[in-house]
């Protein structure tokens, strides 16, 4: 049994940042030596070839396995809705968590699928964080026990980490993120989110340069606290927590990856063991995965969140896995030219 | 039970042409209908949307399954090869006919992965098409019976079909195909395939103009049995086959979508009912799936064949379905907004 992971306080972030588990690079040599041999052009599995390397390498087995995929929902309510950036009202997130439960969502559809176990983690949803516009959205205590929240949440013993969050108004929260992380025009960063009108989006720009404004400290936990909102804290302290037990982690779209700039501001190695499932069609996402050196794994127009993304992106993980482990080599089938 | 479909010559292509099944508009329309109730935004699933529509619409029903999905993967050999043109020996074509049956390929393991049934119809691999520089690569005739196996080896019966293909030397018949059919420069269309160098790659080039330039007639099944193979006559078979009995279809990479190509040039609505499951990383698929007017569903640098990449699209479909029919709509979960 592992140790739990969790943070005595917000600088132990940056304490962290030079103590960073890394994967086995013997395991991950033997999976590209074992893809070199298996029937097929050599590389013609494409990107499947590379996920089942990374898998090996975190796992540090040469042929990885997921016996157990978690998916963790992180939700929250957020005080910057009062400023009317949203298409949806902000019940809904308390109303989606209820459908996560009952299993009527999106989310609850694409873990069946993709055989992922799902949990779903409300963060204080009567209790929204402040309107950023005005001061910090949380004190830097609320932030810690949500990091530690999310940290509770993610399994040690998993195989996989999937990720994803609900909140209604949080591609705003997402776009001040991205806006004080990577720096760049606030328009840039903020998109339609759930169906914001042009008056909407106008208004989203508007606010996020006033929290931009008003939260002038661009310390990486500092940012979080200010701009973030408990789902983004949650995931930090999520993709700590599977880095501390080297679980790879499958970040979904536009929301769940802005979440994860602060720790990427913090020391960009903090985000090696995480794939992003896809780009979101979400305009901002793209020049988000590319400031973090990613490659998305799908492009399919998605833009739910929930982590639908990344639960699609499992079952992907899956059909590589299954290449890699259960192919035959040149050998063994007696086939010529390996 | 539905009647086998076969052609009692080449001449019964253009004839069906004018009389080809059309997806039932009722159906769709119930489908997008449904879509716009299910607790997501609207539009929010993107192409997994388009996914349920398209097949409400072929499958006739407002909530489409998919009970049996079948894959098929034929292969040819082809005479061109004594050309020198590939970087696998011809008895390479057997021998992974062979590992398919032994469960050794990828093929194999991406249909474990999807739920599909894999069947392999080897076409008279001991008798190489004629080498396509020196005239015809088949007879009419040859060409009718590869068609005609292909529609045989197609059940009417399946919800969906996966298509795929083997053959050594297959993407320079490819690259033929494609510069009949679409035009533009031999090179554009010559890529690496399975692994050929550049001296090799320029030598594809030479083969595939002296094809051109010794087989000049255009109409579409002269194409097909001067230019293809018999895996790629099947291809065109198993299509037309499939469309009879309004199962949607889903091509593979570049050599399954350059066998089509014919019956795009004879109608470009023999291909509705397809969908192209990605873009291989062989240079000129991008080309030819935009000549079609599709757009593929993965983009993962794949370029195996064997439908590796139509069995992990049919994943992605089986997704779409899940959430499609699985999905609690505003109504039924007590979601605001809908």
């Amino acid at each position: 049994m592992k140790d739990a992971f969790s943070l005595a306080d917000l600088d132990a972030v940056s304490r962290l940042a030079g103590h960073l588990t890394a994967p086995d690079a013997d395991a991950a040599r033997a999976a590209a030596a074992r893809q070199g041999q298996l029937t097929k052009p050599p590389g013609s599995l494409g990107r499947l070839e590379d996920l089942a390397i990374f898998m090996a390498g975190w796992q540090g087995r040469e042929i990885p396995r997921i016996d157990r995929a978690q998916a963790l929902v992180f939700a929250g309510n957020h005080g910057v809705c009062a400023q009317g950036i949203n298409a949806f009202p902000p019940e809904v997130t308390a109303q989606m968590v209820a459908n996560f439960r009952h299993g009527g969502a999106a989310i609850n559809q694409l873990c069946g699928w993709a055989g992922a176990e799902l949990a779903v983690v409300p963060l204080d949803l009567d209790r929204p964080t402040a309107d950023f516009t005005q001061g910090p959205a949380m004190r830097p205590d609320e932030t810690l026990a949500a990091m530690n929240a999310g940290a509770a949440a993610s399994d040690p013993g998993a195989d996989v980490l999937v990720l994803g969050e609900m909140g209604i108004g949080n591609t705003t929260i997402a776009a001040a993120l991205a806006a004080a992380c990577l720096g760049g025009e606030v328009a840039e960063w903020v998109g339609p989110g759930a169906g914001a009108d042009d008056a909407t989006m106008a208004r989203k720009a508007r606010v996020v340069a006033a929290a931009l404004e008003r939260n002038p400290d661009r310390a990486p936990m500092a940012i979080l606290s200010a701009l973030g909102g408990r789902e983004q804290a949650a995931i930090c302290g999520a993709v700590l927590a599977a880095r501390a037990a080297r679980v790879p982690v499958i970040l979904d779209g536009f929301i769940c990856t802005a979440a994860v700039l602060p720790l990427f501001a913090a020391d960009p190695g903090f985000l090696d063991h995480c794939l992003v499932a896809h780009r979101s069609a979400e305009p901002g996402h793209g020049r988000m995965i590319a400031a973090l050196g990613k490659a998305p794994l799908l492009d399919l127009g998605m833009r739910l969140g929930e982590g639908s993304g990344a639960a699609l992106a499992l079952g992907v993980l899956r059909a590589a896995l299954a290449c890699h482990g259960g192919m035959a080599t040149f050998a063994e089938a007696g086939v010529a030219g390996g």
